[in-house]
């Protein structure tokens, strides 16, 4: 019998540590990269001596390192599908020196293809980004939108991955799944506003400097039910590629409730002071619309509402920052 | 006073050898790159010993090397803009070795828009393709239309490349002009359909051996209104992103038609055998319409139809082959 196996690349990232546990409590075996670059072998440690969960720390834009991580898996076990989360999770990084991009998400994303061609595994689930859409405007953002500008080099790398993705299955993949992932929050927080705004309170924690005029709004998701709607789609859909954004069910929240939900958990009497203009730097998209309706019509929705998600989420990053 | 300087990548091959000469012949200087692989210095015979024209062998995947060419020409001369059309012409080759699209095509754009930044050039005009739509089944391929899954390395990379650009037109750069190419005919001929026919009927002139049932069908445009096209975008477009389609004015043509021109010119007496289905390899998108009126509005169209851009490439490519 062969075991349902899946490799997590980015397992240690915010993403792929939640989605390693979840496998492993649904009993499957997991097999976990990471270059422990900006992920964190601790976000693993409740897996730690779990029979059903194995890592490695390996370079994935390495294709020989990266091969041989899997030759050795291989050896003794077979893999069934890739859930390739490993990228560069850091936009404005990404900005000043588009090689992160480059080598963190897309030649891991090719190097990935590469190796599944060579040991024949046939599915590929995929960490995509709402950022892949540029900034069309006002217009609500369903999946199948054009023209596709990204304005990021993160954004660009992910419609890369994705192309080269799609390529892929038409010839060595049976089915990929493109989960386009909106602004999720919680834990184990790695980066990100929320974040961002405990760090700066925790170093002055009477007034709050935000970047921008606070009116940027955005959708959020709780990383729980990210991971569950990315299950829910690996379950139900099947073409051959899986295209589907995830997101909140409304409109979002604006930077200035996620500062005020922070000031009023960490530092309750801080002032917040905010800048000019509606972006952030440069890259960051201003207030958009992701359509959740595919995702809807497949049957799922979000629990949490983004002003639910963030309220949430600050909560558990402010008690993670704690204990750091 | 800044002359008007401009390099052409890939300036031996297809593209860049018509591109260079109708650059030159309007007086502009040219500074040519090409690694010779698939391109060749005979396309450029008729530059040489031109003072507009300079040309350097060298390998654009590799930035270091490219990086040297560069700063070669930037001694004593400054270049205002780039013309990318570097890129792996081969689709099948693409398909049974990723690495050829994604060396070729991606990394000499992600290698140039580097380069662009470091030496401050703002202008980059890119050879793309229509295949970076995929099958899109009946669709009437405007430029906004969308999913965008290409279903060849070819497609993915060159997707890959507008989106590399997209994002750098965020940051660094002043105006990207991205030309979505159809099928091309013409000589210099390095690769494609009428190449190869005439080829396959000069090993054996009683009998043509078309892939596939003839039935493909696509628009065909003719090299020398491709160059129009585009200088026409050029001078006319100033948008940041400029993303045209260039095609011809017709539904196209089917390999059949191209078949019978071949044969008619070449060896009129062979007859011709036909396979099944309608792809001739994977990979190769079958009948599609792509909508040229983008570039009508803007003021452009092209003085040949398909039919007639094939019948003057065959006789074009049926004497190269000959002089051979």
């Amino acid at each position: 019998m062969t075991m349902y196996n899946i490799l997590v690349t980015g397992v240690a990232g915010f993403i792929g540590s939640n989605l390693a546990k979840q496998f492993v409590a649904d009993g499957k075996r997991v097999f976990g990269f990471d270059n422990l670059c900006r992920g964190n072998l601790s976000n693993l440690d409740s897996l730690q001596g779990n029979a059903l969960f194995s890592f490695e720390e390996v370079d994935l834009s390495d294709l020989d390192a990266y091969k041989a991580a899997l030759m050795q898996v291989m050896k003794t076990e077979s893999i069934s599908e890739v859930w390739h989360m490993a990228a560069n999770s850091d936009i404005p990084a990404g900005i000043s020196n588009m090689n992160i991009d480059l080598r963190d998400t897309f030649m891991t994303t090719t190097n990935t293809l590469q190796l599944m061609k060579e040991f024949s595994i046939r599915v590929i689930a995929f960490a995509s980004s709402s950022a892949i859409y540029g900034d069309l405007g006002d217009a609500k953002l369903v999946e199948d939108i054009g023209p596709l500008f990204p304005i990021s080099n993160y954004g660009a790398m992910k419609l890369a991955s994705e192309a080269a993705i799609s390529a892929a299955a038409e010839n060595f993949i049976d089915r990929a799944y493109i989960f386009r992932f909106p602004n999720v929050v919680g834990i184990p927080a790695t980066h990100g506003v929320i974040q961002d705004f405990i760090r700066k309170l925790k170093a002055t924690p009477d007034n709050l400097v935000v970047l921008g005029d606070g009116t940027q709004q955005k959708g959020y998701l709780h990383v729980e039910e990210l991971i569950d709607a990315m299950l829910f789609i690996r379950e139900r859909a099947c073409d051959k590629r899986n295209f589907f954004n995830i997101g909140a069910n409304d409109d979002g929240v604006t930077v200035r409730y996620i500062a005020e939900q922070v000031v009023g958990t960490v530092s309750p009497s801080a002032s917040i002071s905010y800048g000019r203009g509606n972006k952030g730097w440069v890259g960051d998209v201003p207030k958009f619309s992701l359509s959740v309706d595919k995702l809807h019509n497949l049957g799922w929705k979000p629990k949490l509402e983004s002003a639910q998600a963030v309220a949430r989420a600050v909560k558990q990053i402010a008690e993670q920052e704690q204990s750091e």
